[in-house]
């Protein structure tokens, strides 16, 4: 164990995902494996729902970062596939409640299920899936790991509670906001890296080090998808752009812009975001005004900040394969928006 | 009010404190005429301990922000005064019981009022601080300011309590020291703050964006005394240096060192920090391993985060001296590291 330097020399600009997916590749084989199992039912209408959404092209970072954690941990055993199917299903369960809460029209550039199968059917498979998830997760037997998971996932849900209150609230504070997103997506990373540790044995401290990595990578990671929303730092107009802005999200690239803008900003602000005036002519002019106030760029800076406290989080463990793959995974999620 | 840039261009290198000590100078001059009558009892022994810490040369930068708040949305009445020195009451009494606590031999380069009077006397000075405090806030008749107010108190306690498990636990995470500062200090930064709107009438969104500056100038000046305490970032031994170190206190420099540290580092950290082998040349070392680390110049950095969410939190208020003030105040906050 050297002195680990931090972010600036540890993640080069190549940072990439590749290092974890090798090292956790042959627990997401059965990680995939267990996934399909799981999503078998009678009713064919959930196995056809389920797998809509779970084979659209997500980068499975969390389960990932389950089985890396675990890894890191020097844990041997099979229970960590579960625990990361489980993180898996319950991630994809909100992403169902969320289509249908936020009434959503496009997830990864598909139709989302709610416009193929309808509302009713995509609260209710993701339900199923969030049953799944449980019961998978009393198979493994750890109590511990299972308190974990649970109570994220009653945060995720007061997460999404609160962003009704902030969504089309322009006044919302940049401390809100990362409330809400500490709740809505940083607790479910959380979790999924704190079950490593658990299932292993490792102590409090090991624990906390995988929690507090959980967390600020997960507000990182949440934080770019905000400013990729809008098409990158050096944003443009194009594929797959500007939907956070057609639902009225107010999200940090609009916090700052909204709060650094002059008064006819913000009425435009308001005009868009709560009147729902969206037109593709209003989504170039935000964009313009989010490149003005350098509210894109400083929302990566913010996120580089989260991104060097999950670093500096895990740099006590020893040095292994899964460590510097999770390592560069928080390279790699802010490298996305550059 | 135009379009407000962000931090590096709104706070030149020069940022200093003077603004808002000139925007707030009139209430000032109130607030230490009310706390010299205040502090006033026929028990002698309380006027001459309270003062003694009470004119110590402290900045009182906490009622300045009441007071600039306070202006900065309008706010022409007299109640900003005594809520003013009720938040200086409230930062004296914890300062006491802190001294107490840590057992605290020196503080602002003076012997401690414990050594000088004796621990009881310093705890039950600090009580009449607290009393006298709340006092005021009543007298000024507003409920939701007590409310803001007594609930800070509370807080504070909190994170002093959480402050006895994180001492001289070097396995602290930096997630952990940022929830205890946010308690111990940023708490009442964040109610000195918000009390401004409270009893100017201003409307939900200012006092939220009052509540943003206060935590986030709260953490940013805590995380610039631990600096400090070490000698600034280009840290070297000096008079008032080495105090955090002596007690044994885990501060964010010390997370980071120890986090980043080889295995030897991290036996120093414990050999010093939890058995207490804190020798000149034992704080020499540590001020090595903090620069080999790059760990004052990094928690500089992470000040600068919460500042810049500080100064953003502020930006859509309409122009004032007390406005300027309250900003510039963020950039001097950290300037006094460099």
């Amino acid at each position: 164990m050297g002195v680990v330097l931090p972010l600036e020399d540890s993640h080069p600009k190549g940072a990439s995902i590749e290092p974890l997916v090798k090292a956790t590749a042959a627990g997401m084989e059965q990680v995939n494996r267990v996934i399909v199992e799981r999503t078998g039912s009678q009713v064919t209408l959930i196995p056809e729902v389920a797998r809509y959404l779970i084979n659209s092209g997500g980068k499975r970072l969390r389960p990932m970062v389950t089985l890396g954690a675990a890894l890191a941990c020097g844990y041997r055993g099979s229970g960590d596939v579960k625990l990361a199917a489980s993180v898996e299903f319950m991630h994809t369960a909100t992403l169902f409640h969320d289509d249908v809460v936020d009434e959503s029209d496009t997830r990864r550039g598909k139709r989302t299920a709610r416009l193929v199968w309808g509302n009713q059917e995509s609260v209710l498979v993701g339900d199923f899936l969030l049953g799944q998830a449980f019961r998978m997760m009393v198979e493994v037997g750890s109590l511990e790991a299972l308190d974990v998971l649970s109570a994220a996932a009653a945060t995720i849900a007061e997460g999404e509670v609160m962003q009704l209150g902030t969504a089309k609230n322009t006044e919302t504070t940049e401390d809100e906001y990362i409330e809400v997103i500490r709740a809505k997506t940083a607790a479910l990373f959380s979790a999924a890296a704190e079950v490593g540790p658990i299932i292993a044995g490792a102590d409090r401290s090991v624990r906390a080090a995988f929690r507090s990595y959980g967390t600020n990578i997960g507000i990182a990671f949440q934080l770019i998808d905000d400013v990729l929303d809008y098409g990158g730092v050096s944003a443009t107009l194009g594929k797959n752009v500007g939907d956070d802005f057609r639902e009225g999200k107010v999200t940090l690239p609009v916090v700052l812009a909204y709060r650094r803008g002059s008064d006819e900003d913000r009425a435009f602000w308001r005009r868009s975001l709560v009147e729902g005036g969206t037109s593709d002519q209003a989504l170039e002019h935000a964009i313009a005004l989010l490149n003005r106030t350098r509210a894109l760029a400083d929302t990566v800076d913010r996120a580089r900040h989260y991104a060097a406290m999950a670093t500096d989080a895990l740099a006590p463990l020893p040095n292994s394969a899964a460590k510097a793959g999770l390592l560069e995974a928080v390279g790699f999620s802010i490298r996305r928006a550059s």
